[in-house]
């Protein structure tokens, strides 16, 4: 089963059944549990890799399982390690950069419908 | 900082800041990143611990960061490990039972606002 396939609403999302997308630069991205008004999904960073500056209309938290990251919220800049949580208000500007390799659970609201059709808004 | 007195919109929430309440029954929670439309949280479970079967208007998933569950959602029940994830429709009944000890990261939409001040709906 590949994620592009996946429909909202399934209630069990068994990791092992499920594609990891590598996104390219020492990134991938694997799409867990989600329905219209809620979506999460796993990353996985190289040390180095960067999540570039960008924004959407989603509200966002970024819980950081394992590794170290430099985040940016607004005009905000931290260091995050595992256990912390970054919360993103919609239509901010937020970035990401990895210290240590590690993961990250992303959760957005509502549901990020273009990680499914790749070109939808 | 304990997390009755959190107000949503932080954007950072560092672990070793934030209090870690004891639910009872080998269960304890940990407030993490929140606005108006999404809540984070992390949850302990000792072996044995049961959250019992519930329903609210929030949809959830819920990660499973460490240990192993039987996690009930309506009328299906599956074991899930490391990597797994939940989705719960809102209004319907989902429950969780610790088979190994272990962490689960809890995502709502929109944030639970009963967590923040109990007793509110």
């Amino acid at each position: 089963m590949t994620s592009r396939t996946r429909q909202p609403g399934d209630a069990f999302t068994h990791a092992a059944d499920v594609a990891i997308e590598d996104l390219g630069g020492g990134i991938r991205r694997q799409i867990l549990g989600f329905g219209a008004t809620i979506m999460s999904c796993r990353l996985w960073f190289d040390s180095g890799a960067v999540g570039t500056v960008h924004q959407h209309p989603h509200a966002q938290t970024t819980y950081i399982e394992s590794g170290r990251f430099t985040a940016r919220v607004g005009s905000t800049v931290r260091e995050v390690g595992a256990g912390d949580c970054v919360y993103i208000t919609p239509d901010t500007d937020h970035g990401i950069s990895c210290i240590d390799a590690g993961s990250l659970i992303d959760n957005f609201s509502p549901m990020r419908a273009d990680f499914l059709n790749p070109g939808e808004a």
